[in-house]
């Protein structure tokens, strides 16, 4: 029986610390303020506003949306991101991408102002993590993935880690900052030959494969730590999977992060604190 | 006998093609020149701008030195830093590091106009290494790696990469480019635990530790390319060595970088391949 890595738990940790970070903040008259900003009704992105704005409430954060329509001019999306970036009340910019494929999002990334990026898709962001100089804000899920870690006491400096996924929103950046806690970091992709005995051999498995179920007992051992990145709707079974066949591992492993109830909910939690860190910096 | 992966050849071509760059820039009016910013007399740098003047001379590309006392004020290092910038007669900067400890280099790096940074220092490039979208320049010393590679058709793809070092001017950089050409690479460090295991099971083994001749035949298996990023005196021998002991490795590997003779003139030409580049993109 592995130990389940919970997210609950990691989850009010964070917000009790963010309760007393937003009470200091409004003593000084600032209320931290996170802007939504969203292009068309994409169910996704409803799902996760909802949660994000359930969160902000909880620890006082001020959430705003700022919902465009599907067609929205390119003009008028840009002027509604300055418009935001200049706003002195707004602390945070939650830009949701992908974003319709008349907009720029390249020039979106660009415009966006790094000192509100609280999902790091900016260049000092992003720079940011690759140099572990802690500019800026690292992308939400990558930090979710390495706050559980940490908040479970699961030494990582000297163990050997194997990263599945490259993508800028988790693969990539978890790595470099889990290089920052001196673990020795392998990042696996689609391009891998043999990625079972890449996770095989890795004291902690990191899966952002993007492929429900992709990962069975074949890639791992006992003693191994997982972290399951992955979620979506697996019809079949009619229920939310992550991208580790979950049933094959929980028997093989120390420890594992259960889909749903894992990193998900710690995501928006680090959005969340990310806007509190962002109000604080002023 | 493992085959010698000499820079020469590698110089060669990328001069050949560099001197067809320049002459086309030079009809529509454009010398490309790199402006060399020193402050002090360190041995090193004047010894690497020797070299990067020849260099550039060889190729058409002008290079003007602009060297500042080593107790230069900081407003006059910076005063100087920006009319660089300014100077569009000025394609590329090249700023020698460490700067003296009255100088703030992080303010520098930050001042450094990114377009041209030629030695991939500033947040644009770093990021633009990170994520891949070739903006501004990755690091000279991590690209020459990647082209001496590339120029001895060692297919990366699917590839096993060890790379030995974690810096931002070649570990990181080189990793992150390695991936991109979709090797799975695996940065070992000072903390990793055990580094020959981890050099032993690659395909390819990049070795930039910073520590002469550390890695020997413990780390070396045959059918292995290895590229030696180091260079140093090594008193004993009294000649320059790299970080791999050369006489170990080169019976056991099939390729390696010769020390002196292989990464580090090549480096020099992507430093002065980099000031064209920026001259071109005007």
């Amino acid at each position: 029986m592995a130990t389940l890595l919970k997210g609950k738990e990691v989850v009010e940790a964070l917000n009790e610390k963010m309760i007393e970070d937003v009470t200091a903040l409004k003593a000084k008259g600032v209320t931290p303020t996170l802007a939504i900003l969203r292009v068309g009704e994409r169910a996704d992105d409803i799902s996760y506003e909802k949660g994000a704005i359930k969160r902000c409430e909880l620890v006082g954060v001020e959430a705003r949306v700022f919902a465009l329509p599907a067609d929205v001019s390119e003009e008028d999306f840009f002027a509604k991101l300055q418009e935001l970036n200049e706003d002195i009340t707004i602390h945070g910019i939650l830009m949701f991408r992908p974003l319709p494929k008349h907009i720029n999002e390249e020039k979106a990334r660009k415009l966006l102002s790094p000192s509100k990026d609280i999902d790091g898709c900016t260049d000092i962001s992003l720079a940011g993590v690759f140099t572990g100089n802690n500019e800026g804000f690292a992308p939400c899920t990558a930090e979710a993935a390495v706050e559980i870690l940490k908040y479970y006491n699961i030494p990582l400096s000297g163990k050997k880690i194997t990263v599945i996924g490259r993508s800028l929103v988790i693969g990539r950046p978890v790595a470099m900052m889990l290089m920052h806690e001196n673990a020795t970091v392998t990042i696996c992709h689609t391009r891998t030959v043999d990625v079972p005995a890449e996770a095989k051999d890795a004291d902690i498995l990191v899966v952002a494969s993007g492929q429900m179920e992709s990962v069975g007992a074949e890639y791992l051992r006992p003693g191994q730590v997982v972290i399951d990145v992955g979620i979506g709707w697996n019809d079949k079974k009619g229920k939310l999977c992550g991208d580790v066949k979950f049933d094959e591992a929980e028997p093989i492993v120390d420890a594992i992060t259960p889909v749903p109830g894992g990193v998900g909910g710690v995501t928006t939690s680090i959005l969340v604190k990310h806007v509190v860190e962002a109000a604080k910096k002023l």
